[in-house]
């Protein structure tokens, strides 16, 4: 019969404005936990954090192992100390049961009585230990014997806190909905983007082929023009529709001045595709004279670095698409890894939750779609980092290609 | 036991493009009785109408005499030419059970063998005859002992066709999905409203208070300014959030410049109701100086007619509106019944269903809504005259106006 | 010049776990003053509440004013006991401009150094003051030189804080999604209205005519006969649609075992409508045996009582349909404040809304529908109190029925 | 300077209950194009076809070229018979400028003056031919030299009518919406399961993880069991949701049988991953005894294929998930051409839109989904074969499974 276990743990930080202290209550009492608060000092102004200490009580030893490994996420860790446990990966890709699963969050492993910070963070990966190193690893990149973290022991975690008076951000990102005033959206993440690129840092585009059909094509050029855009993560559509309304006008054979959906056919699709092949990449259109404009022909023109991730509903696929998804799924995380500061995602709830996976909860997200499931359904998953814009991502990328273009 | 019975029709017009043809074909079968082609002389080219003869056969009189009246909708009409058959009212709201309701079609009445048209065409209504004069009206409405028009003899309906040239109209109508370049809708819009106030047309203008919250006030005023609208058909909630924002800046306690929704109170809301309480009017809050911008003020400085329907939800209310409903269907169907030849329903399904109701088919519809599915309800109650756009209604707006002020 | 403006608050309950305390700081922030904490004990452990003395400091005496009346939903106050500010109201409808407006909130008001309950609350009301009473007021039925309450001097509001341990209702009510599992909440949903029941607590049900076109009638019926519906609060529509699937087995034209919708008409709703014209009621209407099945009769037949406001959209309406909306809000509030503990809300954002303006906010509330924008809009109005469910409402009722009539 | 261009075209089938006559029309005003209708011949009764002779007259040859490979698609061919022409691609995946685009419907092409239908039917790939045989190739199939069909002449396109008497498919096709009686679609599509199976025809699923979130597995697991599923044609996310679902009992960590999401953390779902990787496979989990139930457990058992496409968004991925696409597609297309007669496509766009792709049009696809928006896009793309049913999934296979089951 299990005997009840007990800890102690600590946070600091701003507990209250981010909900943290109350959602580590709310884990507790999940858990059929209790807890005593042994101590909790209150941040006295706007700028001072709190500081908590308190006791957990748990049914069984197991359990509190869990409790105190799913309050890591709120910055929580043992008041005693102790390095982090690791055990060797018993085969190719599979780990001891009680493997560390991390977060999106700043994390360090005390190994050898030192804190050391993870490398790649990312979530629902595991932490790889060799020698006083440690990052994060996708459980099907971990390969036999090598260290992995488990339990809670020797494990930090940072948060990022909402942060009250951070206007710009923290207010926008408190509610979805598709009654509000997108303009005072445009403004604001206008200056952010501007403010990224003056601290040197770099912005990514996640981009689905919506952003082609409801014209906003020719204002992303723009936005890539004007040197906003530092890469872009998007799908064989996007590229397919972008060239094929470079070279035909129309967006799954639909005139975008004009017209109605055609259900049989999608030839110009099709000739969009065929013309990339005869080219044998999209670079070599642009360099042949094939494709003079678009999204595609700007990033070319611009050696903006693009990513093209192939999915089961391609296509053709075009030859600049990977169709290995293990490699796309590398070659996104690396252009990530490189100085991201902002991600914008238009409109592709696929390719924004696989970007969004890879994230650490450091980089800033803004998602606009014109469905607010979409929106909710991506800002719940960072909720901190996220701003949710429900609108037209045509008129979107009007409006904030102007915002950017006027002085 | 029930004996077959047979009737032969007859219907003209585009029957082919409108779909009518094959409308014409499902209600037969669906009320499990047939059709034989008579005769089917179908257009040569674009400009010429078919023409159809049709012998049908149901199971039953009773069942023919439905599918009868079901086909008029469709313009069909028995070849046999008889007078309307008419049944007085039994008592004040109610007629006999085989009355005759109305589309929202052109329709005349055969009565002392010669055609008379309906006046004030609606649907759902019935057909009310005095002497040589026919009108729809309302079961509400009927009075007993007045002569109601029953079965479905000497009805004729005269569908609205969809031109297959008019693309300006009939392409767009085609679907409703948020995939679609919105600059382009916004562009034959406002041509149509440009070509409608040529022709001496009066423009209404249906909106919710998505309008304000969204940031479409300042450009709806442009519109009105700029004398594109004649009339506003709306609920309180308009007004009062225009109100709120021209008073305090904010819509629903929403500063629109900035930030986050406030659950517990709308105290500018409140505000805004108790300073037009003051003043005893709208118009008289603008003429004392209380009020100084925003739709409402607009309307009273061009002298454009504004009808506010009461609902359930309603705070205040302002004194403007009509808490009877009665009273306010009736000013809506009046307004409306002087000469608009346009509609714009801009994010208010429950006024636009309202309107909707009132209109006969001839009149243009314009649909805005960010929920496609408020489009498509609005759209499948009158296909042929509705043009939908999801997007953003704010930004729309802002596009149409633009466009609108531009040249 | 304004000079700075301070004052002392003191708050107490459960202040973390509410989200409370962040949302006080925030509100402080966002109307630029600052705070200190001069005193905050948390509660130790699940059961004991926490206690918070705070300094505020605003830029002027008029945002320390706004600042104070906005933080009062908290259930903040000022530590210096006053009592309460009453002025007369200067005519009918109009109060002074610094009216409290009030919440939902259980509130109280100091008079003549006694704490008194107010009494009907509801949220956007003035509280008028008479004697040693106090009652929550709409604008429009304010009179002149009645007293009302002003500022935030002597005003105590008690929130409804989230209990943690009470999962069933609080783990609930915290996303909105179509991706849960609606038979666990079905289970819990019905658990509640057991318990209301049990209590001796009514139940509201709020329907919109989705409730019939889904194949809810029957389900909805059988919740009547179970005597878990003690009043239903609707709109015309869900009274003709009910009536027409009883008489004609379809709703709004479509046939519930089968197929299309009919655009031109809906001839069998106006003959439902003729039909309770010609008994004169609904009542009537089942009396004489005219109407045999579904939600309005099972509604006469088990006196369950039913409101139905009469909306802009309205065919007919029915003679029953209040078309005074003065009237249908009365009338709705009334049957609102006999006991009822529990509102369903199925499927009519409209009436919903309605609702939830007049409920105090101990008032459960579960809303159900299948469109998360809606489910979020009625939940945001008050988050505390309502469980939202997205699902298709015609199989929630099936399910919900099967439940509540098993055992 | 264009000179016109004139051919004369004939067509055969229910033209006017498809729509297709008039869908004919647009499509040649659409090109600036005039048609004169030399004959037709309309079906006198339900039974009979139409026939139709029409004369065309473009302003250019190569916009009569376009137009008349688009008017393939409804069945349209030149009176004139001619052979098939067919060029030489010029390169791997590259073929000439004017090749035909295939649509879904059966087609045929003339080849030495013989009509010879074409294999592995499919919509936007070309038709390769070699010998007497043709049979369609993506492009990226498609190897330098191999003869591909190009132009319009020879080539006879099959369309599928909408068949008018087939009340169980027809009528329910006509429109997608939320407000209909979900019991009644269900009772069709078991209908339809069950005449599949009795023809001999094979079932296919389609079906995402919020089959699983929405408590369907269960109800899923029972259609296997009861022989109706013969492939499962999903994402990784199926797998591993359900698979952690059958390990922890919660779907994304959420407790099926209760509550809220948990923002941080996916370990459950990662723990689901590690155990199929420990055991090597999902079929070998199976074996060893650690997977017990749930959909993937069932189809191991029942020996049902399933294909599992890898995406960008992946956890893991398991072992049995393809990540190379082009492999997941031509798997999918595999399964597919084994003798389905039928698509389930439940609550996956994704995965729905890349089988919708590979389906010629003779096989008939339910499409169901909680978002209208998904249910009308899959629809718009084959509108003849596609029923969509707009609700709650895991409502509706519960629902489905019931039906199934009994007797």
């Amino acid at each position: 019969m299990p005997v009840p276990a007990s800890e102690t743990i600590e946070a600091q930080g701003h507990l209250i404005d981010s909900g943290y202290l109350s959602a580590i209550m709310d884990k507790v009492i999940e858990l059929n936990s209790n807890y005593e608060i042994v101590r909790f000092d209150i941040g006295r102004t706007n700028d001072e954090v709190s500081s908590l200490e308190m006791r957990l009580t748990a049914p069984s030893d197991a359990v509190l192992a869990d409790l105190l490994q799913e309050l890591t996420v709120f910055g929580c860790h043992a008041v005693r100390e102790s390095d982090a446990i690791t055990r060797p990966a018993e085969k190719d890709r599979c780990v001891a049961d009680d493997f560390y699963s991390t977060t999106n969050h700043r994390t360090h492993v005390r190994l050898g009585a030192q804190w050391v910070e993870v490398q790649h963070q990312r979530m629902d990966a595991v932490i790889v230990v060799a020698g006083n190193k440690a990052e994060c690893r996708k459980l099907r990149d971990v390969r036999a014997g090598e260290m992995v973290v488990c339990g809670h022991d020797g494990i930090r975690v940072t948060p990022e806190f909402r942060e009250r008076d951070r206007l710009g951000f923290a207010f926008m990102s408190n509610d979805v909905s598709s009654e509000r005033r997108v303009e005072a959206s445009v403004v604001r993440i206008a200056a952010m983007m501007r403010e990224v690129k003056r601290n040197g840092g770099r912005i990514a585009v996640v981009a689905g082929p919506v952003v082609v059909h409801t014209g906003g094509a020719e204002h992303f050029s723009s936005l890539i023009r004007g040197g906003y855009v530092d890469v872009v993560l998007a799908g064989n559509a996007l590229a397919v529709h972008d060239i094929e309304y470079a070279l035909s006008g129309t967006s799954l054979g639909i005139d975008l001045t004009a017209g109605a959906p055609v259900e049989q056919g999608h030839r110009n699709h099709m000739v969009a595709i065929n013309a990339v092949n005869r080219a044998g990449s999209i670079r070599r259109a642009v360099e042949v004279g094939v494709l003079r404009s678009g999204v595609m022909y700007e990033c070319v023109k611009h050696d903006v670095e693009y990513v093209l991730a192939g999915s089961i509903r391609d296509d053709g696929p075009l030859p600049d698409t990977l169709m290995d998804l293990v490699e796309a799924q590398d070659r996104y995380a690396e252009a990530l890894d490189k100085n991201v500061h902002l991600v914008l995602m238009l409109s592709s709830m696929l390719h924004s939750i696989g970007v969004g996976n890879m994230l650490p909860s450091w980089v800033r997200v803004v998602c606009v779609d014109i469905n607010p499931a979409v929106v909710t359904k991506l800002s719940d998953r960072g909720s901190m980092q996220t701003v949710g814009v429900v609108t037209d991502v045509g008129l979107f990328l009007h409006h904030l290609a102007m915002r950017l273009s006027a002085q």
